[in-house]
Formats: structure tokens, C-alpha cells, sequence
């Protein structure tokens, strides 16, 4: 079913859970392995047009999945993620796959290691099904990756492969990485829940350096569960990044809990997004604000006075990109023969001679930022925001991360829910809350989802 | 000349200087090709006895001596490390030699890329000679390097081939890199220049990820101003770690400054240092205390505050080190065939099962210590101890690191001046300072070592 065309409507979309259906391991009326080999079947369906992975571990996997069924048979699985069939972005190192970052000069790279996450999610008895794939370095240049529901149209970028993966059912949930838009805007293509944690939640260990400190382990899946419960597993086995305090919160999913208000935030993504789409999410904000007080900058002056000042990150961020990205960018462009990838050339390019006077000034401006973000929880400890200015765009264009640029650089969680529809297409909401509050941010974005799902049965 | 044994005296002890002797090259009196010969001819003689490295690119350090000898010959160095022969420990990443880590893991490992401080030496025109030994992983177990000074002793660890590099006048230069003692300590052994910088001060990219996160890249050298500048050119081109203010100072070696005071900080490595070092040291710091305060517990009550609560730093220490050290720690023990160091694996046993909420506490009460050192600089900003608790052990013993873990664990700035000899043999002195003040600590210690240099010519 190389279907170029499957209309998008959130009502009708199932997206596969594992979490939900474990106790059926548990009490004998599915296993693990068949429950890998639907995936499988799945991939054989719908990769050749999706393009969502760069390699993939069918025999490990099946072993893996092998030895999960016989725990869940003994009664004694490892952990939430026993058996659970995962992809891993091509950005972190596995010990059975290469690891290529889409990169040129990563062809055929085998570093022989578990990233951190994947050694945490094997340890649990997880399923590693295969490398999923990415932008050059998670930067630049666009995969092959197709949209699950639209061939013609792109599944995102960075994080291409997991979000396709997810989106077309192929698996429960898989990892991506954020320094600007890479987990969230994907997530929003492709219709999938999304994760892009408070920055250091998650040990992004065996991830390629290029990235941006600010840069973010998530996780993208098919239910709220999944990924915080993956998610929550990562934390307690590997941590967070060193020197970080790591994700705060339960091991289970938050309850539903009505947020008090939603600050419905809009940011520079706002002034780019086409009018179908802005029609789509205000229309969405008007329904919720019947259940809940929805505010907006005429409201509150704090609120505009947070969206001037968010206005500005590209002047914040953009040095702070490049100065970061300076080791190894230069070192690989000096390889020559075009190994690098021309657009992240030209993002170096104006920072080359950028001096660390200039980038700590930069880093004091952020922090300026995340210290009025902090404030503003007097406010409203959510906001709600679209993911992406529009459907996804058709040919090799991956989209515009623009509405991903304000929790990446406040270091603030977001989740993704596949809400809305757009002409036929995915179009995420945003759930953004306040650092460490990751795991309540989850409980708000379960009540918000639910009451879409209730709605949408009511009309 | 493979001695046994050279007695060691401060007083006749002479290092390999770049910077000093830079004008010879502006001037054409000299030329960095012929430097670099010197450096070779050295290494000729003094290798088979002291074993500081693992690998060389001698035809390639030629070829950067020459390309740099044309620069000065045509009036346009490149910088101040402009063809300065360096050395690079082998846990940093270099394009033409491999990387190995004393690990059995990593043998034959060839990243073909520079680690950060490496692109920001070669960027500068420095010549890159080789690969200096290391603990496995900078953590355990030896390398076969042997002191320079005593070929049945320890050069100390974990930048064993650093340091003994320059004890024997083989460099000038070379690169380490410190969580516990792993700089100080074998500076001290090797009576060299040694900088442990400020967390975060300069660019550790393309280290391995093993070391806990507040490890810092750091240098050893000749010469204070050989030291520092080096450290600034780095800073300068590639930053410090992405995140952090990187190194704060001048480009150039800060003018002698007599302290105001200076504290005698007697540390949890007092209790185990042997009588006559700490002879030497109480001598020193005696001495010291005829030009200006040297102020110790009696003196004032905050002292001996301050020495109670750095005496509880294992307890914080040993779990920080066992959490971050986790991934890839148990992803290489796990690859089982005793190819990790069974001493590394004897370090993270014990943390196995510690949790995120028992790392929170670690990282809570490490930054209660660093506020009670940052209030301490109303007393003294200037502090100095041992580096070492004895003369270099004999044998395989690289010796304890204790002496580091005060600055390692606060993340503040320390100096080794090699003005001591206990029993023939190398003793540092550690001259410590508060976060982010190197560049002034390099002035003071730049006052204590002219000083004493003073001292012993006017006896």
C-alpha cells in the first residue's frame, strides 16, 4: 500500500501503543515477538514509500524480542519497556548498526557503542529495531524520508525517520534530538505524540557533538504513555546529562489535570503561518477556552510582553548556533570536497570571527529570557502554540523549525499532540510548560488530549 | 641517555620555553624546524627511558615546522602558538593518528578527526607531534611511562606522558585533562608547569565521554607564560565547553602580583602525606611568609571551616563519579573479556543502583561547597597546598590524586609551580584560586615563582 495520499483526520487516527496492550504479554494473549513482527510487517507495507529508516537489526531484534516474550512468560519482565520495539535516531551510536548522521564523511561509521539511551532501553529489554533517519548532523539537508500521508510531502527534519516511523505505525516510539525544531516540528508532520524535555533531562550520551548545548534527547510515540514512560526509564537508568539534575516526575504517566488557564503564546512563528492554519488553531483555542480560561496578549500585558521579548531569540540564538557549532563545523569544513553540507557552511560562516565576549553576551541575553520565562509561571505555567507554520512542504523542503526556537532556547519541555488537520494533514498543538515541570507539563497535555478526543465523539 | 636516576633541584632545573624564545624565529636566529629537531633529538635520547608517548607524526610535525618557519620568515605568524611543538593526550581526538585511550576497547581507533583544542593549535600553526600516554581512560590502571627523573618511579597519572614530556625537555607544550588529580598530580611528579582551569574554561570536544562532568581540559608546559597563552589561543578559537563563559583574561601572561595574603589549605591529602614532605612544604610556605601573610587554621576560624567541610569530598565526590561515570562505564564492562579496568569497574559497582534523587543530593550538597568556597575569597582569593603527598612512587602505583579533588570538585582554577624537591626528587607546589579568576591566579603564581626563584639565587 504504497498509498501517496491517506487523508489526515486526528478522529480516525490509530497510532500503536505498547504500554496500553503489555498486559496482554503479561497474561499470555499476545507476545512480544508478535507484537515485533506486526512492526515488521508494517515496515515491509509501508517503507519503500516512507523511507523512514537508514538501517535496520531485523535479527537482533527478533532475538531481543525473543528473550522478552520468555520474561513476560516467567512473569518477571525488566522494565516498562520490555519488548518494546524502538528506533533510534542516526545521530546516536549503536553497537550493532553504523551510525552515518546522513553525513558524507560518516559513511559506513561503525563506532561499536550503545549511545546512552539505547544501552538504558536494551537494559530494559527493549526492542532496538533500526537507525531512523535524520538531517546531515541533524542540521541541514533533507533524508529521503516521505510524510506517512503524503509522499509528496516531507515527514520533517531533524528527526525525519523516528516521526515517519511512528506516524505510519510502523513503531510504538523511537528517540530525536532538538536544538532548535527537530523533535516538535517533525512530531507535528507527521501526526505522533512528541517530546522535547527541559534541557539536560535526558543523557544524550553517544550523540554526535555538532549540536548546540542546549540540544535535547526526546522521544516521539504513539500515545502520551509511551513516551513518558520510555522516557521516565532513560531517566532512572542512565540519568540525565552529567551535571544536570535530570527528569523530575513519576514513572507512570501524570493523571489528566485541567490546566487553572492556557496562555495561548504567540511567538515569531505566528507572523509566518498561513491563514488555514491559523484559522485551524485559533479555532481549536476558541473551543478550549469554553472549558478553561484561554489568554492572549490582550489580556495580560505580561503576555505581550513575553512575545516582544521571544521575538528577538534569532538575534540571541543564531550566535549562540554558530559559536557552538564552530568545533567541529570548521574542522569538517576544512576536510574540502564538500563533505559538509553547504547550508550549515553558511550557518558557520558569520560566526567564524565571532569572539567569546560576544558569545557570552549572547548567553547573558538568554538567560535575561529564561529568567522572564520563569517569572511569567505567575501568569500561566502552560502555553499552548501550533508546532509548524503550516502542512508539511512538498518536495525535499523539511520545513521551518520556527516554532520550536523558543522552548529550545529557554531550555523549557514541549509536548506534541496530533490534534488538528489542515487540508487533509497533520497540524500538531504545542504544550509548552517550565523547566523540570516536565512530568505535571504531561498531565496538562493528557487533559487537553482527552477532551479533544471527547469532543471530537461528542460533535 | 637512558639514566636511571637525575637528581632533581629546583635550582638547576631547566624546561623547554616556546614563547620566550619566539623572537628567534621573528628575528631569524632561529626557526621553528630547527626548534622542532631539538624537541626530536630529545625525544631520541630520553624516549626509551621515560615511554611519554604512544604514537608520533614525525614527517607531519616537520611539515607544520616548515610551513611555519616560511611564516616567520615572511613576518606573519599565525598566532602565538605558531610553530610550537605540542603534545596531545590520547584520550583527544586527532586527524592523522589514532586514538586509544590505553583502552583495549579503543585499540587501533582512528577518529580522522581533531578534538577542539587540537583544530585550535593547528588552526594557529602548532606543531602537532604525537600522542602522549594515558591511564585507560584517564582513570585507571598505568601507562608504561617512567618519571623523568627517576626511570623506576611513576611519572603520576592520568597525564602521564603529558608531563613527563615536558619534565625531559622532549615539548614544551602538551595537553591533559583532570576530574580528580590528573593533571596537578603528574606536574608535580614531573616538575612541570601545570593549569587545571576553571570548568568549563576551555574546549574539551573530542575528548573521550567517560570523565564526569566537571573534568576540564587543562595544559602543562615549560614555563607559566608557555601555559597560558596556549590555554587563551585555545579559548580563543574554539571557546570553552559549549554552555560556559569559557576562559576569562588577557591573550597574554599576567604581570607578577604579590598576593595580598595567601592560605595554607591543609586538605584531606595532609593526613596522608609523608613527614618529610610535609617538611618541605611547612619550609616553603615559612619562607613564603616572610614577604607577606601566609594564613593557616589558627589564624581564623573561616579556614578551619572551610578544611572541615573539603574533607567531606569523597562523600560527595565518589558518588558523583560512580553516576556520570555510569554510561559508558557498564556499557564497556558489559562487553565483558575484563576489557574494561577492573579497577574502573571496582569504581562503579558501588553506584550501580544509585538513584537520580541520590545523584540530586550529590550535585546539592557539591554546590553548597562551592558556595562556601566562592564566600571564602573575603578571606583569602589565593590558596596553596602540595600537589602530591609524597616523592613519585616507585612501580606501577601512578600514585593519589587526592591533592586535585579540592578544585576538581569546586570547578576552580589551580597552578603547579615546580619549586620543590623532597629526597632528590620533584615536588609541586599548588597555587589555587576562585572560578574564573586564571588569569589573575597565573599573576600571582607568576609573583611566588619568580620569588622563589629569587629566594634560591640570594642563598
Amino acid at each position: 500500500m504504497n498509498t501517496a495520499r491517506i487523508a489526515y483526520d486526528p478522529a480516525e487516527s490509530r497510532l500503536l501503543e505498547f504500554r496500553a496492550h503489555s498486559h496482554a504479554f503479561v497474561d499470555g494473549a499476545d507476545d512480544p515477538r508478535n507484537y515485533l513482527e506486526r512492526c515488521l510487517a508494517k515496515i515491509s507495507e509501508r517503507e519503500p514509500a516512507v523511507k523512514a529508516f537508514v538501517c535496520m537489526n531485523v535479527e537482533g531484534a527478533r532475538n531481543a524480542a525473543d528473550a522478552a516474550a520468555a520474561r513476560y512468560r516467567a512473569g518477571r519482565p525488566l522494565s516498562p519497556v520490555d519488548g518494546m520495539p524502538f528506533g533510534v535516531k542516526d545521530i546516536f551510536e549503536t553497537a550493532d548498526m553504523p551510525t552515518q548522521m546522513n553525513s558524507p564523511i560518516y559513511k559506513g561509521w561503525h563506532s561499536h557503542r550503545d549511545a546512552a539511551h539505547v544501552y538504558a532501553l536494551r537494559r530494559g529489554g527493549a526492542v532496538i529495531v533500526g537507525k531512523t533517519t535524520t538531517t546531515e548532523f541533524a542540521i541541514a539537508g533533507a533524508p529521503p524520508t516521505r510524510n506517512p500521508f503524503d509522499s509528496t510531502r516531507t515527514a520533517g527534519g531533524s528527526s525525519s525517520g523516528s516521526c515517519a516511523a511512528v506516524g505510519a505505525c510502523m513503531l510504538p516510539v523511537a528517540s530525536g534530538n532538538q536544538g532548535r525544531g527537530s523533535i516538535v516540528r517533525p512530531a507535528g508532520y507527521c501526526a505522533v505524540y512528541g517530546f522535547k524535555p527541559t534541557q539536560g533531562a535526558l543523557n544524550s550520551g553517544g550523540g554526535h557533538a555538532f549540536m548546540p548545548a542546549h540540544t535535547v534527547l526526546g522521544l516521539v510515540g504513539g500515545s502520551l504513555r509511551d513516551v513518558w514512560e520510555t522516557a521516565h526509564w532513560i531517566a532512572a537508568t542512565v540519568g540525565g546529562e552529567r551535571g544536570y539534575p535530570g527528569l523530575f516526575g513519576e514513572a507512570t504517566l501524570a493523571a489528566a489535570e485541567k490546566p487553572r488557564c492556557v496562555v495561548k503564546l504567540q511567538t515569531a512563528g505566528w507572523a509566518v503561518t498561513d491563514e488555514e492554519s491559523k484559522t485551524a488553531f485559533e479555532c481549536f483555542a476558541t473551543e478550549l477556552g469554553r472549558e478553561l480560561p484561554v489568554l492572549g496578549r490582550s489580556e495580560d500585558p505580561r503576555i505581550e510582553e513575553l512575545e516582544q521579548a521571544l521575538v528577538r531569540i534569532p538575534e540571541i540564538m543564531f550566535p549562540i548556533l554558530g559559536y557552538e557549532m564552530r568545533w567541529p563545523g570548521l574542522f569538517y569544513r576544512e576536510l574540502g570536497n564538500n563533505l559538509l553540507n553547504a547550508e550549515i557552511v553558511g550557518h558557520l560562516l558569520p560566526y567564524e570571527n565571532m569572539t567569546l565576549d560576544q558569545y557570552r553576551e549572547a548567553l547573558r541575553r538568554r538567560d535575561e529570557l529564561r529568567t522572564l520565562f520563569a517569572k511569567f509561571r505567575a501568569v500561566s505555567a502552560v502555553c499552548i502554540a501550533p508546532v509548524q507554520p503550516g502542512p508539511p512542504p512538498e518536495g525535499a523542503n523539511v520545513g521551518d523549525p520556527v516554532y520550536g526556537d523558543v522552548t529550545s532556547l529557554i531550555g523549557s519541555p514541549a509536548v506534541v499532540l496530533p490534534l488538528l488537520a489542515v487540508g487533509g494533514l497533520p497540524f500538531g498543538v504545542q504544550v509548552m510548560g517550565q523547566p523540570h515541570e516536565d512530568h505535571r507539563l504531561f498531565g496538562w497535555a493528557h487533559w487537553i488530549a482527552d477532551w479533544a478526543l471527547h469532543r471530537r465523539h461528542s460533535l
